[in-house]
């Protein structure tokens, strides 16, 4: 078994790394807060005897092979260290803490494994400062060029590129170098599931579409006071439809789809003015692809009625599409097998939240361990995974590797 | 009559201060553009041979006066030169520079006046940095003491005493040491009415009321993809439907009310996040009095309403209120005669906006008039008055100038 205390001791450590004057734990990729957690990271994946190497999109990996193992392509275990606004201190850590710590038992315990280990964190997976989200996993696994991943603007008006220059995380490492033998990652299950069950584990086997889009609506700014409610071309009241209709056509069609306006900006953002300008997202999601079509089609008929009605004009630009992913069968019932020779509770599940884990699939056999999440609650600094779940997620971990990279 | 040549130069020179490299003109209230507007009206001010006053409040005084009519209590034209974000160059700018081309105009005639003429510039009319809006004025008509007025915080952070200071605005005199004998103001109507009824003067008889309130709406973030849509404390979403409830209430009870939304943000503001908190303003108005409360007490009814619906905790922050305002009917009447005389189509009005105007007449008998805004546009920069009507416009306030302070 892992070395709890060490793990827990790490995640509360990298945790504390980039919280502001308030408390607020924020580290967006490529952000001085990013580097110093990097950093930490690297010291540990050093301590631990790894060989570091650093991709061109800024991917961390601490590889541990020997000269018996070293022609073997790797088993790779991962997930990232970057954060949202105002995060908890698991989503991602978690996972790439764990992946350490199964190396270092293995070490400790003096098991040869047939085939290198390696541990990755990748670059701007939560896609809050740079879209798409699993950014620096879908280089890795060939799903974009690193020169148009490395161009991309952030939400801040900064480049990718210039960025992770600037924090000295470019690395040299061609993105998709190392191809691995299989990926598993570890991660909280940041939903309401697992806790309701009263089960320890999830066994993700497959992880929901994902569609993200950035809407611009136009209106005609004009004088709050003068102008009759008949007359407007009012931007923001536009985008406010655009919300409530998500919802109601959900509710209505009575799908698990789930939409969300994470972000908004009026123009000119003035009290007496009539918003000419509102830009905001909107993220949607259906675990089926035909069902996520649809609601992009309803959204898209719901915005051209609302240019007529709102006399406003509308355009959308799309930030993400990743269509639903089913995950390795073989390493998914090795974790459910795993579980159970532990005495853990586990089930089969879906992933509501994107993970590298379904980047890594286009390239190699992949899938995903989850443990509970209090009241499911994530994204916010309320987040919370009991430390026996964390540890017994990492324990089913270390006995997938152990199948993975046994002889 | 006036210098239509000299008044227009003034409008698009002032008009052409505090662009950015887009071209968009911002000088809000105290601002480091609005010291340059202010730099170059006190230089016309003195160019024009007028003692110059600045109050603690940064109302910006252009006294003419003669040994003859000093002890008198003075005629007070005027109106302000700050800005909304992204503003036309007419709105509030024409009033000042008319009144000192009135001032001027009289001069070179030699007329003579009873009583002392003055070119007023309030502080902060907009209400776009520092609410309430028609700051400066109110603390001249004594319903705001100026500590408290000097304390403002701004939408920036920042606090109006100190900006002051720093543009060189913060001046010695005490507000309202100079109390009106009347008080004009020349503006653009900023509403359709008199173009749509090629009408070139309004004689403004009253004012509607206004009343401001920041509300702050906070849900519970979470992860956007795990989180199922009826298990969501959304503050975004709870926001969009406060905008559509106040529309759909006005257009229900028919009134003439009108209700506008004009900033919003949300936090944390992230693509994925559930909105934790949503911050925004409503500007409400009515010409009636009770019409105005009865809307007041709908919205917040909805709001009580929508915590429970939505499972958010819902704040509310006064930051204006003003209650409808009459005119002097003497003045009112003195702008039809004098329209009349110069062979212009006038009529009696109300202003949709709010104006110094009412703030001085809590002082002194006061009353506007209006000139038509083409399209009905104002706080855009779309925002336009035929040259034919703004100098029309001026004669008016010249010919009622000379009724309220000739012998
Ligand atoms: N796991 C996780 O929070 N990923 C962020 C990308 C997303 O699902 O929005
Ligand atoms: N005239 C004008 O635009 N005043 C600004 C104050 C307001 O009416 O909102």
């Amino acid at each position: 078994s892992i070395n709890a205390e060490r793990l827990l001791t790490r995640i509360r450590e990298l945790g504390a790394i980039g919280r502001n004057d308030q408390g607020q734990l924020t580290r967006l990729a490529a952000s001085a807060t990013d580097k110093l957690g990097r950093d930490r990271l690297v010291a540990w994946l050093r301590a631990a005897g790894l060989e570091i190497a650093v991709d061109r999109i800024g991917n961390i990996f601490g590889v541990w092979q020997s000269q018996d193992n070293a022609g073997q392509s790797p088993l790779m275990l991962g997930s990232h260290i970057d954060t949202v606004i105002n995060a908890g201190i698991y989503d991602g850590s978690y996972g790439v803490l764990a992946a350490l710590e199964v190396i270092e038992t293995l070490k400790e315990q003096g098991f040869a494994p047939v085939r290198p280990i390696v541990v990755a964190a990748f670059t701007n997976e939560e896609g809050v400062r740079y879209a798409p989200d699993m950014l620096g996993s879908l280089v890795h696994g060939g799903g974009l060029a690193v020169e148009a991943a490395l161009a991309t603007v952030g939400t801040d008006g900064t480049t990718l590129g210039s960025e992770l220059a600037c924090i000295g995380y470019a690395g040299t490492a061609e993105p998709g170098f190392l191809k691995p033998h299989a990926y598993v990652e570890l991660h909280i299950e940041q939903g309401p599931v697992l806790e309701r069950e009263a089960t320890t584990i999830g066994a993700v086997e497959n992880l929901q579409g994902i569609s993200w889009q950035r809407v611009t609506i136009d209106g005609v700014a004009n004088h709050a006071g003068t102008t009759p409610m008949a007359m407007r071309s009012d931007a923001g009241l536009a985008a406010a439809r655009v919300g409530l209709f998500l919802r109601e056509h959900i509710a209505r069609s009575n799908a698990p789809s789930v939409a969300t306006i994470g972000t908004m900006r009026f123009e000119p953002d003035a009290i007496n003015v009539i918003p000419s300008r509102a830009v905001f997202t909107i993220d949607l999601r259906d675990p089926d692809e035909d069902r996520l079509r649809a609601l992009e089609s309803a959204l898209s008929g719901f915005l051209d009625r609302l240019e007529q009605e709102e006399h406003v004009i509308v355009s959308v630009e799309r930030l993400a599409r990743f269509e639903p992913v089913s995950f390795d069968g073989a390493i998914v019932a090795a974790i459910e097998v795993s579980a159970k020779a532990r005495g853990l509770k586990s089930r089969r599940m879906t992933s509501g939240a994107g993970h590298d884990a379904q980047m890594i699939a286009r390239i190699a056999p992949a899938a995903m361990i989850f443990v509970p999440s209090r009241d499911g609650i994530s994204h916010n600094p309320r987040e919370h995974t009991d430390p026996a779940d964390l540890v017994a997620g990492a324990n089913v971990l270390l006995d997938v590797a152990v199948r993975l990279a046994g002889s």
